[in-house]
């Protein structure tokens, strides 16, 4: 059973946490806390070995701590999520792979596409796959169809693997953090069209992958994880595309253990992973 | 300020450490506490802001907490270290180097070796050296006298920084815990001479080192630090050597820092390290 | 296009090669050539832009070079294999999924097991699947049953994706070269039963894995990869496993690759990988 | 003996270059080949094990290549060095230690520093330490001085360990590919004033590093190496620094290593790394 807690820091938290878990004579059986000094913000993650009502304490939890916190206990083990993707199959397929076999630690609830290239892989696993074709319509309006699809699954979290479109704010903010995203990275960085174009012409050494929360408040969104692969001169610009769906995919699976282990709390762009 | 604390487990531990600092006004900045469920044993690490008087917090956690408790509070952030050494420099030069620059976290009082070799690098910094030639000596007066001499530096942990002498069993007891040993390791492992020929020979694509405390218990004692560095093969085994003596530096220094930060707990043949 | 050769080292071999290559106008667009100097051993790779016929050109290369040369021009891109599973879906479903999107550079002709477990999986991906029971007969007959279904499938490799039965020397010498393993590696090795259990007990802080020939000349044959994944105290052996399975998946695609792109020559027990 | 050859692609290079080898019955020990195919650009190392004229065979090698061959034979093996740095020691030193027990692959000649922070450790090698301050003088008059410093020394490369002065486009065209430098890297990559505060709050899990040359035709110039290391949230940005002092340390001691081998080629912004 675990305990995840975040709130502005006071001295004392710890011991009116503990004190409370003591009280009912529950064990601790690991925890880490951590204070962000300069947000003045306290972070925890508790495990505890027998499982109690998880509302009782939560309201427990609540009566003792400042006003701000956010308490999760117990979160269900088994998050619910929906995937988007496009067209390419490397993430989904590691999700569908995972989920098929109950190690993904979430259920996939459905897929929902904006072309038809993977209803063929969610078919054999029985999985609903939705095409929500973005041509010909606004933004707004497939968005609005995602938003009304989306609504009848009661979803924990949304994972982006390799879901093409950018998303409006006004979509992300009805998920707030509730939307991973999985993206290459580059040393140096590179902008514009064909990425890996350009990392082949300037013969980078690295190839890398982050995965992290889409939100509106910067570009980016608070890093969940990342890794990097090694690539050389021998490398094609096909290639280091390659070594790229390989560092997505296993960059992506890590976050998603995390975040549905419930390791990852978040506070403005900035995450701590348990 | 640091407070490190192993004992029996027990519901409550956490409750009793954290009120004890909450009634003194102490903020936790930094908390992990791990539970060996199998061995029943509590661990946990906790960094305050405001620093305490050490001696009466100790005393203070040593009344409320199981009687096998082990308290270190606020350790010397700056421990003492002797290195002992016999040719090779990569690993000594480095130590040299971080503690010249006092970026070791320790103080390194003097070094010890079995040949001369390394005088002139320690004699650059200003370092004690002491030759102890294990030549036409017994173990056991070889070990007396490094003992001896050990003894007048008031050490917090002994470095074997490529130290090619076997400890005996009676002088590794004097010091439990306190001396911390690098050596290579290979997948898979090699027994016998000339492990670098053998991974040559056999064709290695990695080539690892370990940093452990040096125990009695088993062959190696409780692992600190591991990693690996590839090789290929276009390595021939001196090549391999080179690698290895890499490793073997970037591992060290990396479990010196851990040790030296009070981040390494350790219980049977088993680190924590927070 | 190509080309891949061994054979006993002496001067002049690459001038022949390509001097042979330049007399039909080709272009070698990326060459590597190693030689092993304590076996001296000659070993290349060749690419070449333009196709031509690869049996002229092998019998041309056999003509210059000297009698024990294995010479292999324009290997068929598409490996045939078989791969031999048990229980444990991690490998194989990764090399379903690269087979099904065309992306592992083999075509997987069926899966054979000796347990039903992984049978839906093949299943979902119309892939044939057969049942050969070691229970209640004996290793050769198993084997005898293994061998007489292999041969139906012109098989270039077969990949033992956690395959839990060992092969008796009768077996493997059927298959020289051509049978390609993955197992779990740790720092120290650990021998005897549940080594994940030991290196829980241990500490280790990280745990590998390796992908390699199957040979009966040594334990475990020539290396084709090798890499680890860095675990901590946190881990119960439980996790361990789990983080055994993601470094298993990840070498085995990996060695694979580099198997069925060409890039890997072996000699006496030891891999040249290009 | 290494050569080192780069030039327009052509068929028949390699048959050429091989064939000027046999009858001089020079055995290749080691090859590397690789055309850039957009660049239509040969590249190749190789090794031979007998020693013969380096100058004849240059000679020979000129009169069978095309015209804009760059061809290296028998490069010494012990490039002549300088080194700029500024104040932090961690690059400095390690290439100190590294050249004190030749292992370096190089030959450290002086240190030419902004400050005076690092006198002192190049004193205790005997290091001949040279101080050109910036402060006061134009660039161009800082860079006057500089070259007039490094024109006594006949320097193969110079090494920005650290250096902390931009060199202008006139500075660096005098060393054309000879000037190798180190920074950190970013994923993403953040621009103006503390990228090390920038990578703390946007709370980044990898800090890198690049090794590259020196060029002004864009802002980094050839990548030589990148390697990066793990960092979490319990890093303050202090600690971020240190670590990133570790990586900087580690990847521009391998890019030396590299070039000092003759192993990395170079041609418009890309490296070519054998």
């Amino acid at each position: 059973m675990v305990i995840v807690i975040q709130c502005l820091d006071k001295v004392g938290l710890v011991a009116s946490i503990a004190g409370l878990l003591q009280e009912q004579n529950l064990n601790i059986v690991s925890m880490r806390e951590h204070v962000d000094s300069i947000q003045n913000r306290f972070f925890t993650r508790i495990e505890i070995s027998i499982p109690v009502d998880a509302q009782i304490l939560e309201s427990q939890l609540k009566s003792i701590l400042p006003d701000d916190a956010q308490i999760i206990v117990n979160p269900n083990p088994l998050k619910r999520i929906v995937v988007l993707a496009t067209k390419e199959y490397h993430c989904l397929s590691d999700i569908l792979i995972r989920n098929h076999f109950n190690t993904l630690g979430a259920e996939v609830l459905a897929v929902i596409a904006n072309h038809t290239n993977l209803a063929d892989i969610c078919n054999r696993f029985e999985m609903p796959f939705h095409l929500i074709s973005h041509e010909g319509i606004t933004k707004e309006a497939f968005e609005s169809e995602l938003y009304t699809l989306l609504q009848k699954y009661q979803v924990d979290y949304i994972v982006l693997a390799k879901f093409m479109r950018i998303l409006s704010p006004n979509f992300v903010e009805k998920y707030p953090l509730k939307i991973i995203n999985i993206h290459h990275s580059f040393l140096p960085a590179f902008v514009g069209a064909n990425p890996y174009r350009q990392a082949y012409e300037r013969g980078v050494k690295l190839i890398g992958a982050t995965a992290h929360f889409v939100t509106n408040q910067l570009d980016e969104g608070p890093i969940i994880a990342q890794q990097i692969i090694p690539v050389n001169h021998s490398f094609t610009s096909k290639d280091m595309v390659k070594a790229g769906m390989e560092i997505e995919t296993s960059v992506l699976a890590n976050a998603l253990q995390l975040v549905f282990d419930d390791k990852v709390l978040v506070y403005q762009n900035k995450t701590v992973v348990f």
